[in-house]
């Protein structure tokens, strides 16, 4: 297969002027509003050691890991495929603050796969975390921030679905399951096996049967966390999770929650509320994000965390609009005082304006010019384009 | 040597809040800046077949970039350790224009190792190119805008050195030496020792000594090039080479220029003027830039192109600013409608309003908080924090 030599890489992709403008609007967008609800911008590097990248955060992001050596220190280097397990490092041990700390980041993320066949291998990943809370209180704010950013990306429509890392501990906990049978069973449940699971439980105590069997059958709207009260064994660690579940419907009650308590999305991280967003008829989540409390304890100083992440090249498809240039004035490269002031009055009133490089008659327009300033009765004027 | 695990490898670093805030402050007025004067943004992947990254930019470049292996294809990625030959790239092929084509870009770069002591090993690269104009002109428009990005980002002393890649080559030419001697001469000239530049002509034929044995004395202001003029032999390469840079003097006479004419960075790729701008008593370029204009071959079109490069890194160091927060202001996190139409007058008119969490009290100054938001008399006011 002999490709040229400005082909990409699978799964990798250049984003092209108008696109990478609108993506740059939107990330602006998204960023202010960030930092006007408290969260305060961090910038990682790239690259860091292995053991930061993935501590904590299991196999899956491992394997998406690129590793490189580092040519000083000979050690192994990850170029990050997440930007979460930085953020609380960040959090943990640069800034090293005891109250509440907001953070929002947005960086490029690069992935050994894609983690599906329609997404990049190079999400340019935007989020933000809160840190050092442990109450759902910091859960409802990130939903609703989360909410909010979909809403300026410009989503049409929007649904999130809820779920609860804490509940699924508690009913294998309560079953009786050693780590060996709950890793089997997080791979039966994620692909709603149904028939695997009752095989599962066959055999082994009616706890188990009463704990599990009833998780595929609780997705849908607000109900299922009553009918979960009714089915599922009643025990502390069920209660408390779905007494979460319930103040997050009470506190978000404007939106367009639904519930899938078989979602163990993230299960090897997340320690409580996780969530995920859809937007339009698309099966693939425009945003993740929940609990993951035990990250930080990696770095020597676990704190209650709670975030969510999206990437923007998923975001700037959300609104639907056609791309379009807003088109530019071109202007002659050199002459006197008066023209370089007309220049001036064009750009400080937003307009892209030109340099006409010699020569290139009959081109501009492809540059996306599509007018001109030109000196009509001793005044510069803006003119339509002729070539 | 054993790290703590949320220490960083030597030469990479974590942009916190408030540095991160002025580098994203600064990021935008450059684009912008860019944007108004025509250049339109191109975003390139961080990863790509190493063949394209290193094409046509030569032996540095390939070892300053790390490699990977694609899991798809199996051929060899680089982590780019520059943007300028994807921008190249992206002009010859993706955009494909006849005429003029004006880009931007900004991104993390990785590099095996730093440039200098100094530097980081992942510069947020951001700069602006002109492809598709041979002319001089495009030099004079990309060296002006780089003065205007460094007086943008705050620099207050600004020299910009100049050199023509031509003039070396139509010396060398001139004098016959072949591509070996060359290499040894390239090594000779970017170290400056004259004493193995006169070993190196001495024993060759005198043409030799006539053309090299000058250069290095060839620094300084604009005289340099009436010195050129004389001292260096009357071929017609250098006279355009010479006739180039004179043209910048004209263009260009209200900026500081100063002259290297030994001066061979980027002799690998460059083809025709190239700058290094300096700022304050750093013996370090805050930029970087030239004529490349076979790079493009590399992609099967090779198109005249001009450009320069800064690290976001260095320009955010270059004002001098002692770093100090905004402040923010704490408001309760819930209440009834009045209080969310505070909170949003606050945020429109700029001021960063945090959610109090429930159980932090004494821990939000630290967060950032100098104000608070109460209810007095019936109305939500902002009154100092009380904490």
């Amino acid at each position: 297969m002999a490709l040229p030599r400005w082909a990409l890489p699978e799964y990798f992709e250049d984003v092209l002027p108008v696109a990478a403008q609108r993506m740059e609007r939107l990330r602006r967008r998204l960023l202010d509003d960030f930092r006007l609800h408290g969260y305060q911008l961090v910038i990682p590097p790239s690259v860091e050691f292995l053991d930061a990248l993935v501590s904590g955060t299991g196999q899956d992001m491992d394997e998406s890991t690129y590793k490189l050596v580092d040519r000083i220190s000979g050690r192994t280097l990850g170029l990050r495929a997440d930007m979460t397990p930085q953020v609380t490092r960040i959090d943990a041990h640069l800034l090293n603050r005891q109250g509440v700390t907001r953070l929002s980041y947005c960086g490029a993320v690069v992935r050994t796969m894609p983690r599906t066949t329609t997404s990049s291998r190079e999400p340019i990943q935007i989020g933000a975390e809160i840190y050092g809370h442990e109450g759902i209180e910091a859960d409802v704010e990130i939903v609703r921030l989360l909410a909010r950013s979909l809403t300026l990306a410009g989503a049409k429509t929007l649904r999130i679905d809820l779920g609860h890392m804490g509940l699924f501990r508690a009913l294998t906990a309560h079953a009786g399951l050693d780590a060996e049978a709950e890793e089997a069973l997080y791979g039966i449940l994620q692909n709603k096996d149904v028939p695997a699971l009752r095989e599962f439980v066959a055999g082994r105590p009616q706890i188990v049967a009463d704990s599990l069997l009833p998780l595929p059958g609780l997705y849908g709207g607000p109900d299922v966390l009553v009918r979960a009260m009714s089915e599922l064994p009643d025990v502390p660690g069920v209660r408390s999770a779905i007494s979460e579940l319930l103040h997050l419907v009470k506190h978000l009650g404007n939106l367009p929650l639904s519930f899938d308590l078989a979602d163990l999305r993230g299960y090897h991280y997340h320690t409580g509320v996780v969530f995920a967003a859809y937007s339009g008829t698309s099966p693939a989540a425009v945003a993740l994000g929940g609990r993951y409390n035990e990250v930080g304890k990696a770095f020597g100083r676990a704190r209650p965390a709670t975030g969510f992440s999206m990437d923007l090249r998923d975001l700037v498809a959300l609104d639907g609009e056609v791309e379009q240039s807003s088109g530019a004035v071109l202007a002659p490269a050199e002459g006197d005082e008066s023209l370089a002031a007309a220049i001036e009055v064009q750009r400080a009133a937003g307009e892209i304006v030109m340099l006409e490089l010699p020569g290139h008659q009959g081109a501009w327009r492809e540059a996306g010019c599509d007018r001109q300033l030109v000196l009509r009765d001793g005044a510069w004027r803006v003119v339509p384009l002729e070539e």
